[in-house]
Protein backbone atom coordinates (compact mmCIF):
# COMPACT_ATOMS: atom_id res chain seq x y z
CA UNK A 1 0.00 0.00 0.00
CA UNK A 2 1.56 3.42 -1.17
CA UNK A 3 2.62 5.39 2.28
CA UNK A 4 2.66 9.24 2.96
CA UNK A 5 5.42 9.62 5.16
CA UNK A 6 6.05 13.55 7.12
CA UNK A 7 9.39 14.00 9.58
CA UNK A 8 9.20 16.76 11.46
CA UNK A 9 10.88 19.34 9.09
CA UNK A 10 7.95 18.29 6.85
CA UNK A 11 5.69 19.13 9.46
CA UNK A 12 7.11 22.24 10.20
CA UNK A 13 6.91 23.03 6.87
CA UNK A 14 3.79 22.25 5.74
CA UNK A 15 0.97 24.77 4.92
CA UNK A 16 -0.75 25.76 8.51
CA UNK A 17 -4.47 25.20 7.37
CA UNK A 18 -3.04 21.78 5.73
CA UNK A 19 -1.40 20.90 9.46
CA UNK A 20 -4.12 22.03 11.62
CA UNK A 21 -6.61 19.18 9.81
CA UNK A 22 -3.88 16.47 8.92
CA UNK A 23 -2.68 16.83 12.97
CA UNK A 24 -6.54 17.13 14.66
CA UNK A 25 -6.98 14.20 12.95
CA UNK A 26 -4.52 11.96 14.44
CA UNK A 27 -6.24 11.38 17.26
CA UNK A 28 -8.92 9.71 15.49
CA UNK A 29 -12.24 9.09 16.46
CA UNK A 30 -13.68 11.77 19.53
CA UNK A 31 -16.58 12.19 21.01
CA UNK A 32 -18.53 15.40 20.82
CA UNK A 33 -19.84 17.07 23.84
CA UNK A 34 -21.57 20.43 24.22
CA UNK A 35 -19.90 22.35 27.24
CA UNK A 36 -22.82 24.56 29.49
CA UNK A 37 -22.14 27.58 31.53
CA UNK A 38 -23.67 30.16 33.01
CA UNK A 39 -21.95 33.88 33.52
CA UNK A 40 -22.35 35.50 36.66
CA UNK A 41 -24.53 37.87 35.38
CA UNK A 42 -26.75 34.65 34.01
CA UNK A 43 -25.93 34.91 30.58
CA UNK A 44 -25.95 31.33 29.65
CA UNK A 45 -23.35 29.64 26.67
CA UNK A 46 -22.66 26.62 24.43
CA UNK A 47 -19.58 25.65 23.10
CA UNK A 48 -18.91 22.46 21.16
CA UNK A 49 -15.62 20.60 22.61
CA UNK A 50 -14.49 17.36 21.02
CA UNK A 51 -11.02 17.00 23.69
CA UNK A 52 -12.98 15.33 26.42
CA UNK A 53 -10.83 12.60 28.13
CA UNK A 54 -11.84 10.73 31.09
CA UNK A 55 -9.53 10.86 34.12
CA UNK A 56 -10.70 8.93 36.71
CA UNK A 57 -13.75 6.96 38.22
CA UNK A 58 -13.22 7.16 42.17
CA UNK A 59 -13.69 10.41 42.31
CA UNK A 60 -15.28 10.48 38.77
CA UNK A 61 -13.35 13.07 36.68
CA UNK A 62 -13.57 14.50 33.43
CA UNK A 63 -10.64 16.37 31.77
CA UNK A 64 -11.32 18.79 28.32
CA UNK A 65 -8.45 20.58 26.95
CA UNK A 66 -9.42 24.74 26.27
CA UNK A 67 -6.90 26.14 23.93
CA UNK A 68 -5.96 29.53 23.88
CA UNK A 69 -6.62 30.83 19.99
CA UNK A 70 -10.15 29.26 21.01
CA UNK A 71 -13.17 31.52 19.41
CA UNK A 72 -15.46 33.94 21.37
CA UNK A 73 -17.59 31.09 23.14
CA UNK A 74 -14.22 28.91 24.74
CA UNK A 75 -13.15 31.66 26.23
CA UNK A 76 -16.42 32.65 27.44
CA UNK A 77 -16.54 28.60 28.65
CA UNK A 78 -13.62 29.39 30.78
CA UNK A 79 -14.40 32.40 32.25
CA UNK A 80 -17.76 31.20 33.13
CA UNK A 81 -16.26 27.93 34.67
CA UNK A 82 -14.37 29.95 36.61
CA UNK A 83 -16.87 32.57 37.50
CA UNK A 84 -19.44 30.05 39.01
CA UNK A 85 -17.31 26.67 39.20
CA UNK A 86 -19.82 24.76 37.61
CA UNK A 87 -20.62 23.48 33.99
CA UNK A 88 -22.75 20.85 31.69
CA UNK A 89 -21.33 18.06 29.00
CA UNK A 90 -23.70 17.24 26.73
CA UNK A 91 -23.23 14.78 24.46
CA UNK A 92 -24.11 15.43 20.92
CA UNK A 93 -26.39 13.63 19.03
CA UNK A 94 -26.79 12.67 15.09
CA UNK A 95 -30.38 14.27 15.37
CA UNK A 96 -28.91 17.92 16.45
CA UNK A 97 -25.39 17.81 15.46
CA UNK A 98 -25.64 20.54 12.82
CA UNK A 99 -26.82 22.72 15.66
CA UNK A 100 -24.03 21.85 17.66
CA UNK A 101 -21.48 22.34 15.25
CA UNK A 102 -22.68 26.03 15.07
CA UNK A 103 -21.96 26.93 18.31
CA UNK A 104 -18.48 27.09 17.09
CA UNK A 105 -19.39 30.16 15.23
CA UNK A 106 -19.13 33.90 16.79
CA UNK A 107 -22.62 35.21 18.18
CA UNK A 108 -23.16 38.64 19.51
CA UNK A 109 -22.19 38.81 23.14
CA UNK A 110 -25.34 40.20 25.03
CA UNK A 111 -27.32 36.89 23.97
CA UNK A 112 -27.94 33.36 25.19
CA UNK A 113 -26.58 30.42 22.49
CA UNK A 114 -28.98 28.04 22.87
CA UNK A 115 -31.30 30.49 21.86
CA UNK A 116 -29.14 31.35 19.01
CA UNK A 117 -28.39 28.13 17.39
CA UNK A 118 -31.85 26.90 18.61
CA UNK A 119 -30.72 24.57 21.66
CA UNK A 120 -33.19 23.72 24.78
CA UNK A 121 -31.72 25.73 27.33
CA UNK A 122 -32.76 23.10 30.41
CA UNK A 123 -31.76 23.14 34.12
CA UNK A 124 -32.10 19.77 36.34
CA UNK A 125 -32.55 19.50 39.97
CA UNK A 126 -30.95 22.60 41.72
CA UNK A 127 -28.05 22.30 39.50
CA UNK A 128 -26.62 25.90 38.27
CA UNK A 129 -25.36 25.20 34.97
CA UNK A 130 -27.36 24.72 32.01
CA UNK A 131 -27.89 21.43 29.83
CA UNK A 132 -29.14 20.90 26.51
CA UNK A 133 -32.53 19.72 26.43
CA UNK A 134 -32.16 17.71 22.87
CA UNK A 135 -28.67 15.24 24.87
CA UNK A 136 -29.71 11.75 25.97
CA UNK A 137 -26.23 11.93 27.87
CA UNK A 138 -26.15 14.65 30.08
CA UNK A 139 -23.24 15.13 32.72
CA UNK A 140 -23.21 18.01 35.63
CA UNK A 141 -19.40 18.51 36.45
CA UNK A 142 -18.11 21.18 39.57
CA UNK A 143 -14.71 22.47 38.49
CA UNK A 144 -11.84 20.78 40.42
CA UNK A 145 -8.57 21.90 39.03
CA UNK A 146 -7.39 23.80 35.52
CA UNK A 147 -3.73 22.86 35.17
CA UNK A 148 -1.95 25.33 32.54
CA UNK A 149 0.27 23.64 29.84
CA UNK A 150 3.10 25.76 29.74
CA UNK A 151 4.46 24.27 26.36
CA UNK A 152 1.46 26.08 24.15
CA UNK A 153 -0.91 27.66 26.41
CA UNK A 154 -3.52 25.46 26.29
CA UNK A 155 -5.70 24.81 29.47
CA UNK A 156 -6.77 21.06 31.10
CA UNK A 157 -10.04 21.40 32.71
CA UNK A 158 -10.47 19.03 35.33
CA UNK A 159 -14.17 18.67 36.64
CA UNK A 160 -15.76 15.96 39.11
CA UNK A 161 -18.78 14.56 38.14
CA UNK A 162 -22.20 15.36 40.57
CA UNK A 163 -24.73 14.88 38.40
CA UNK A 164 -25.88 12.23 35.73
CA UNK A 165 -28.68 11.58 34.04
CA UNK A 166 -29.33 9.28 30.56
CA UNK A 167 -32.11 6.96 28.93
CA UNK A 168 -32.46 3.92 31.16
CA UNK A 169 -32.11 1.74 27.91
CA UNK A 170 -28.79 3.16 27.15
CA UNK A 171 -27.31 1.95 30.68
CA UNK A 172 -26.72 -2.26 31.52
CA UNK A 173 -26.76 -3.64 33.97
CA UNK A 174 -22.91 -3.64 33.72
CA UNK A 175 -22.64 -0.30 34.42
CA UNK A 176 -21.66 -0.32 30.19
CA UNK A 177 -23.52 2.89 28.32
CA UNK A 178 -24.62 1.77 25.15
CA UNK A 179 -23.31 4.16 22.92
CA UNK A 180 -26.03 3.55 20.05
CA UNK A 181 -28.92 3.93 22.34
CA UNK A 182 -27.37 7.48 22.35
CA UNK A 183 -27.88 8.02 19.05
CA UNK A 184 -24.13 10.03 20.13
CA UNK A 185 -21.86 11.25 16.92
CA UNK A 186 -18.05 10.53 16.69
CA UNK A 187 -15.86 13.12 15.38
CA UNK A 188 -13.04 12.92 13.44
CA UNK A 189 -10.72 15.93 13.14
CA UNK A 190 -12.14 19.48 13.69
CA UNK A 191 -15.38 19.18 11.70
CA UNK A 192 -16.07 15.46 10.37
CA UNK A 193 -18.85 14.19 12.00
CA UNK A 194 -19.55 9.83 11.92
CA UNK B 1 -38.58 8.89 27.11
CA UNK B 2 -37.73 7.01 30.80
CA UNK B 3 -34.29 8.47 32.13
CA UNK B 4 -31.91 7.37 35.44
CA UNK B 5 -30.80 9.88 37.41
CA UNK B 6 -27.36 9.51 39.23
CA UNK B 7 -26.21 12.45 42.25
CA UNK B 8 -22.92 12.16 44.01
CA UNK B 9 -24.11 10.73 46.53
CA UNK B 10 -25.37 7.93 44.41
CA UNK B 11 -22.21 7.95 42.18
CA UNK B 12 -19.62 7.55 45.55
CA UNK B 13 -22.15 4.47 47.00
CA UNK B 14 -21.93 2.37 43.81
CA UNK B 15 -20.55 -0.88 43.70
CA UNK B 16 -16.87 -0.48 42.42
CA UNK B 17 -17.23 -2.12 39.01
CA UNK B 18 -20.64 -0.49 38.36
CA UNK B 19 -19.25 3.01 38.36
CA UNK B 20 -16.18 2.00 36.95
CA UNK B 21 -17.88 1.06 33.43
CA UNK B 22 -20.05 3.79 34.18
CA UNK B 23 -17.69 6.89 34.32
CA UNK B 24 -15.43 5.17 31.90
CA UNK B 25 -18.01 5.00 29.15
CA UNK B 26 -18.84 8.89 29.96
CA UNK B 27 -16.42 10.54 27.08
CA UNK B 28 -18.19 8.33 24.43
CA UNK B 29 -16.67 7.27 21.53
CA UNK B 30 -12.52 7.15 21.46
CA UNK B 31 -10.15 6.25 19.22
CA UNK B 32 -8.03 3.13 20.81
CA UNK B 33 -4.59 3.38 20.22
CA UNK B 34 -0.96 0.61 20.95
CA UNK B 35 1.65 2.62 22.78
CA UNK B 36 4.85 1.07 21.64
CA UNK B 37 8.33 1.77 23.47
CA UNK B 38 11.62 -0.11 24.10
CA UNK B 39 13.06 0.23 27.31
CA UNK B 40 16.82 1.34 28.28
CA UNK B 41 18.13 -2.66 27.59
CA UNK B 42 16.56 -2.76 24.37
CA UNK B 43 13.26 -4.62 25.49
CA UNK B 44 10.21 -3.28 23.35
CA UNK B 45 6.63 -2.99 25.22
CA UNK B 46 2.88 -2.34 23.70
CA UNK B 47 0.28 -1.17 25.74
CA UNK B 48 -3.36 -0.02 24.57
CA UNK B 49 -4.67 3.24 25.62
CA UNK B 50 -8.02 4.92 25.04
CA UNK B 51 -7.14 7.97 25.92
CA UNK B 52 -5.47 10.17 23.27
CA UNK B 53 -6.15 13.67 23.01
CA UNK B 54 -4.40 16.34 20.25
CA UNK B 55 -2.70 19.39 22.20
CA UNK B 56 -2.06 21.45 19.29
CA UNK B 57 -1.12 21.60 15.44
CA UNK B 58 1.76 23.85 15.84
CA UNK B 59 3.44 22.47 17.51
CA UNK B 60 1.94 19.55 16.76
CA UNK B 61 1.60 18.09 20.12
CA UNK B 62 -0.34 14.80 21.91
CA UNK B 63 -1.35 14.05 25.27
CA UNK B 64 -2.17 10.93 26.77
CA UNK B 65 -3.84 9.90 30.24
CA UNK B 66 -1.54 7.38 32.43
CA UNK B 67 -3.54 5.79 35.18
CA UNK B 68 -1.55 4.96 38.54
CA UNK B 69 -3.70 1.86 38.89
CA UNK B 70 -2.45 0.74 35.21
CA UNK B 71 -1.13 -3.08 35.08
CA UNK B 72 2.21 -3.79 34.54
CA UNK B 73 2.34 -2.94 30.70
CA UNK B 74 1.45 0.62 31.40
CA UNK B 75 3.75 1.14 34.17
CA UNK B 76 6.75 -0.22 31.11
CA UNK B 77 4.84 1.92 29.43
CA UNK B 78 5.88 5.69 31.28
CA UNK B 79 9.11 4.05 32.64
CA UNK B 80 10.39 3.34 29.10
CA UNK B 81 8.97 6.91 27.52
CA UNK B 82 10.88 8.47 30.46
CA UNK B 83 14.29 6.07 29.79
CA UNK B 84 14.57 6.92 26.31
CA UNK B 85 12.69 9.61 25.70
CA UNK B 86 10.53 8.15 22.70
CA UNK B 87 7.62 6.20 21.60
CA UNK B 88 4.56 5.75 19.02
CA UNK B 89 0.83 5.68 18.65
CA UNK B 90 -0.42 3.16 16.61
CA UNK B 91 -4.07 3.53 15.35
CA UNK B 92 -5.83 -0.03 16.43
CA UNK B 93 -7.33 -1.30 13.35
CA UNK B 94 -10.79 -3.73 12.70
CA UNK B 95 -8.67 -6.42 11.95
CA UNK B 96 -6.27 -6.45 14.92
CA UNK B 97 -8.41 -4.96 17.51
CA UNK B 98 -8.56 -8.42 19.35
CA UNK B 99 -4.55 -8.96 19.55
CA UNK B 100 -4.39 -5.17 20.56
CA UNK B 101 -7.07 -5.30 23.39
CA UNK B 102 -5.01 -8.57 25.05
CA UNK B 103 -1.59 -6.18 25.86
CA UNK B 104 -4.16 -5.35 28.54
CA UNK B 105 -2.94 -8.66 30.20
CA UNK B 106 -0.10 -8.95 32.27
CA UNK B 107 2.96 -10.94 30.41
CA UNK B 108 6.39 -12.02 31.62
CA UNK B 109 8.79 -8.96 32.09
CA UNK B 110 11.50 -10.81 30.38
CA UNK B 111 9.43 -11.14 27.07
CA UNK B 112 8.38 -9.04 24.18
CA UNK B 113 5.04 -7.97 23.97
CA UNK B 114 4.91 -7.79 20.22
CA UNK B 115 5.90 -11.49 19.98
CA UNK B 116 3.15 -12.25 23.29
CA UNK B 117 0.04 -10.96 21.21
CA UNK B 118 1.23 -11.60 17.52
CA UNK B 119 1.68 -8.01 16.03
CA UNK B 120 4.83 -7.16 13.94
CA UNK B 121 7.63 -4.82 15.76
CA UNK B 122 8.56 -2.37 13.24
CA UNK B 123 11.13 0.36 13.43
CA UNK B 124 10.95 2.87 10.91
CA UNK B 125 13.60 5.30 9.86
CA UNK B 126 15.70 6.57 12.41
CA UNK B 127 13.17 6.40 14.94
CA UNK B 128 14.12 4.35 17.79
CA UNK B 129 10.97 3.04 19.63
CA UNK B 130 8.87 0.55 18.08
CA UNK B 131 5.69 0.99 15.42
CA UNK B 132 2.84 -1.94 14.76
CA UNK B 133 3.33 -3.19 11.79
CA UNK B 134 -0.11 -3.99 11.00
CA UNK B 135 -1.27 0.13 12.16
CA UNK B 136 -1.87 1.79 9.09
CA UNK B 137 -1.79 5.68 11.45
CA UNK B 138 1.46 5.60 12.50
CA UNK B 139 2.80 8.42 14.73
CA UNK B 140 6.62 8.76 16.11
CA UNK B 141 6.55 10.79 19.55
CA UNK B 142 9.18 12.50 21.27
CA UNK B 143 8.55 13.12 24.99
CA UNK B 144 7.83 16.85 26.05
CA UNK B 145 6.44 17.07 29.51
CA UNK B 146 5.48 14.39 32.00
CA UNK B 147 2.39 16.75 33.99
CA UNK B 148 1.09 14.99 36.71
CA UNK B 149 -2.17 15.21 38.05
CA UNK B 150 -1.97 15.68 41.80
CA UNK B 151 -6.46 15.02 42.04
CA UNK B 152 -6.16 11.59 41.14
CA UNK B 153 -2.36 10.84 40.94
CA UNK B 154 -2.58 10.38 36.82
CA UNK B 155 0.32 11.58 34.18
CA UNK B 156 -0.06 13.50 31.35
CA UNK B 157 1.76 12.60 29.19
CA UNK B 158 3.05 15.20 26.04
CA UNK B 159 5.03 14.31 23.10
CA UNK B 160 5.57 16.36 20.27
CA UNK B 161 5.13 14.74 16.94
CA UNK B 162 8.17 13.79 14.83
CA UNK B 163 7.30 11.09 12.28
CA UNK B 164 3.83 10.32 10.76
CA UNK B 165 3.17 7.57 7.89
CA UNK B 166 -0.41 6.99 7.06
CA UNK B 167 -2.17 5.12 3.58
CA UNK B 168 -1.77 8.22 0.52
CA UNK B 169 -5.50 6.89 0.27
CA UNK B 170 -6.66 7.71 3.61
CA UNK B 171 -5.08 11.71 3.57
CA UNK B 172 -7.23 14.33 1.62
CA UNK B 173 -5.64 17.33 -0.34
CA UNK B 174 -7.23 19.53 2.58
CA UNK B 175 -5.37 17.82 5.05
CA UNK B 176 -8.03 15.80 6.87
CA UNK B 177 -7.33 12.09 7.02
CA UNK B 178 -10.22 9.77 6.58
CA UNK B 179 -10.90 7.45 9.45
CA UNK B 180 -12.76 4.74 7.22
CA UNK B 181 -9.61 4.57 4.95
CA UNK B 182 -7.93 3.58 8.24
CA UNK B 183 -10.42 0.72 9.42
CA UNK B 184 -10.13 2.49 12.29
CA UNK B 185 -12.06 1.32 15.75
CA UNK B 186 -13.52 3.54 18.45
CA UNK B 187 -13.86 2.66 21.47
CA UNK B 188 -16.66 2.94 24.15
CA UNK B 189 -15.78 2.80 28.30
CA UNK B 190 -12.90 0.22 28.58
CA UNK B 191 -13.60 -2.58 26.32
CA UNK B 192 -16.35 -1.98 23.81
CA UNK B 193 -15.02 -1.57 20.37
CA UNK B 194 -17.17 0.12 17.18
Amino acid sequence: MERRVFSLADIQQMDKDFRTQLINGLSGYKSANLVGTRSAEGLSNLAIFSSVVHLGADPALMGMIARPFSPTTRRHTVENILSTGFYTLNQVGADFFAKAHQTSARYAEEASEFAAVGLREEYLGDFPAPFVGESLLKIGLKLEEIVPLAINGTQLIIGSVQYLSLPSLALLSSGHIELEALNAVAIGGLDTYY
